[in-house]
């Protein structure tokens, strides 16, 4: 089936069609500054350069029907568009799995809207945009907190009052949930079924674990929001809580001014002094810079000490693997984290962690106790693969 | 040598006189409600009954006073204490170990009040009053935070911007200090010197985990305050920090009230509805009330989760000691964190653990490869151990 993934922020756009049958990817791109002064759309064609258009977008309404332009000026035609994905940020209590957009499905993105309020809105917008322009193709939600709506209570729910958390829906929503399922997927097949316990590492400039068991995800690293769980490119991760009030009290912030610097000027950004980007740390470091080096530290002791966490709460795993930005690209970075859990039975093979591939892989050696892989993700077929799918239904 | 240890709330003001030879306790006791209508004084000399003594206290001059008065007409002659610890809640960067009073140090208190308003300032204002009352007696400061100040930086350091953390001494500072030292000692004591890393449990209304390896701390579970970590009686334990931002900007609460929700209506209370009382919690479940398992399982759940975070920490753990109020009295619980443990090598004597004693004691199996003991804790007789150390000087 040939389907357009869309996955729409604020003043953004992104796309990719794809067929799932081949997995061929037609055409991807980004339409960016939408509303802003300086939009333009990057776009790629199958064996093409990526070209930089630039072009009014004052509205998502124009990025779209400049999508679908480009798309048939290309040479593709968008008749044949069977299907469009949508990739919604957060999906509340609405969305345990993937769902055909209708009138309640909907609003239902928007009713949630206040737990992600950057993204889901314009994520709606998005939505209503495509069923009007194009009556005729399918649309369906793709939640990226589906996968983590089923992990156990005891992992879910937080200790505050009852009465507060009923109210307003609070609770471990988690993200990458469109990810980590496929990387699941991805390393069961790979494995031939061998997996039982996996800690899925999807380690971007966003980053997040999760416990899968048998298929089932127990636990996963982010919470309410995507700001909670590892150190990340700009978010700080986990920290006490109570640190929001100090700031607050004690360093005059107000509430969005902490939210702000919690969610962009923290993490790797703020440890390193240089950069959100881990290369550019990475470089750092070699070059002696010390705090490019407890960048890099911090991000090997805290990935390690909530892999042990993910393993707790499947008692034990036997298989980890690692995706995204860093997880597919720095070997370095993955050594780091794997060194530290050479006690669980963790054992790099330093060779085969060095190839450079865009295919699934073992890096661990013949003797560890737990294979380790590098498994790309694809976050987009698998999102094809939900429209396609349901609308087949 | 008799030391007297006072550890002083807002209201309140409790107090042992022991002896650091003998370990004796002359008498012990609580002065409440200071400075409130109703104030009394629980005291308990040495073989005698619990009394309480009804007794106007408008301030912390006047409770100190008689509570030399009280020690007095019980026989013991108060020209005899030779020291005065001081348990301080929150050292801040100024005590990575205990220090002798002077007017510096008592600055320091002070200084850092802002990181536990509640109490450093009735600490050190009971500091002063003590001194100035008994020129010829040692004061000495004893921080609950010391013992964690020299955890390594990649555990302690937060990944916010650098400039905020500098300037508002934002780090772990972790909280039990003296309690963890104490299990520390004695359960490496207990065992002839053959511990090398320990995951130190101290579970009481309050509680958190330190990983200690070879008598240093590596790490811990609370954070810049004590909120964090662990589930608690009342406290949350770890969550989203923008959880904070979300209950302000959609629940309307403000800071103050998310703070006061977060550390004393939520944790195990909140869980349960019933109680903070893990007895109460533990009788609930067993006639079937659904929270109150919820609440157990979550405890059992999360605790074991930081338990492999600490054991992470160290690359392994070989001991793990459990303390205070949960950690010592109740069997049930020790078994439900023991029992998710099983898969890093924690096998627990289910009939040891049943014993009931006020003395350090092994519960596991002698083929667990991880030992696990009850270890009561003492603070006071560690405080008083410092002061006799520094006085002695």
């Amino acid at each position: 089936m040939n389907v357009l993934v869309i996955n729409a922020g604020s003043s953004s756009l992104k796309y990719q069609l794809l067929d799932t049958k081949t997995r061929e990817v037609y055409a991807k791109g980004n339409c960016e500054r939408i509303g802003i002064d300086g939009s333009f759309v990057g776009h790629e064609e199958r064996g093409g350069e990526k070209q930089k258009l630039e072009v009014a977008l004052p509205d998502h309404k124009t990025a779209v029907k400049y999508v679908f332009q480009i798309l048939d000026e290309g040479g593709f035609d968008t008749a044949k568009i069977e299907g469009i994905g949508h990739r919604v940020v957060q999906g509340g209590w609405y969305f345990p799995e993937s769902k055909v957009v209708t009138d309640e499905t909907l609003g239902w993105v928007r009713e949630v809207a206040p737990l992600a309020p950057l993204h889901n809105y314009a994520e709606a917008d998005v939505i209503e945009i495509c069923r009007d322009m194009f009556p005729s193709i399918g649309n369906v939600i793709v939640a990226d907190t589906s996968f983590h709506y089923n992990i156990p209570e005891k992992a879910w729910r937080y200790a505050l009052p009852r009465d507060v958390v009923d109210k307003l829906h609070i609770r471990k929503y988690g993200a990458h949930g469109t990810s980590h399922r496929y990387i699941w997927r991805t390393t069961n097949q790979f494995l031939n079924g061998d997996v039982h316990k996996l800690v899925s590492c999807h380690l971007g400039s966003g980053a997040s674990l999760a416990a899968i068991q048998d298929g089932h995800d127990m636990d996963t690293t982010m919470g309410l929001t995507p700001l909670d769980g590892l150190i990340m490119g700009t978010r700080c991760g986990t920290i006490d809580p109570a640190t929001v009030c100090y700031l607050v009290r004690e360093g005059g912030y107000t509430i969005d001014e902490v939210d702000t610097m919690m969610n962009k000027q923290s993490g790797l950004l703020a440890l390193s002094g240089v950069s959100s980007d881990s290369r550019d740390i990475e470089a750092g470091a070699e070059k002696g810079d010390k705090n490019c080096q407890m960048a890099l530290d911090m991000f090997y002791y805290r990935t390690s000490q909530l892999i042990a966490e993910m393993a707790q709460s499947m008692h034990g795993f036997d298989t980890m693997a690692f995706s995204a930005g860093i997880g597919e690209n720095s070997a370095e970075m993955r050594l780091g984290v794997a060194k530290e859990l050479e006690w669980l039975g963790v054992k790099i093979d330093e060779k085969a962690n060095e190839v450079r591939s865009d295919d699934p892989r073992v890096i661990s050696t013949p003797d560890s106790k737990v294979k380790v892989l590098v498994v790309p993700t694809n976050e987009e077929y698998m999102i094809a693969l939900d429209v396609e799918e349901l609308l087949s239904k």
